[in-house]
């Protein structure tokens, strides 16, 4: 069994309503310096076999990520 | 500047219908080694200046994760 990781998050210039929402609540926690919190998805694919880098690609750009909106990087977990 | 990344995945004992759903539609993908998908949250901190691992597991805890269902790792990026 092999783990890829996909991380898909909003391209930088797309607002983040549910980070910014986490940013807002942080003084309330005393917490003052965060500039900035984003939130995306994390998605570990689990190969039967090899890990297959190139398929855990094509898997992101067609079901996993929004290219309109959000960046994916694939990278293969130990 | 510095990032601190908080990834959030449901316990492994807890049903993810999401990832489930994911994992079905591969073969329709020509994909058939897959033997599981699991999706999570992954969430950036920027902090303004150092990043402070301690201070992104208080948030953690406090705002990003539900201790029930979740499970949650936090590490500096560079």
């Amino acid at each position: 069994m092999a783990r890829v990781v996909v991380d898909v998050m909003l391209k930088p210039e797309i607002l983040d309503p549910q980070g910014q929402a986490v940013a807002n609540a942080l003084p309330r926690l005393g917490v003052s310096d965060v500039a900035s919190v984003r939130i995306g998805r994390r998605v570990e694919i689990e190969f039967e076999g090899e890990a297959d880098l190139e398929r855990a690609r094509e898997i992101a750009d067609k079901l996993l990520a929004n290219p309109v909106i959000e960046n994916f990087q694939v990278k293969v977990e130990s």
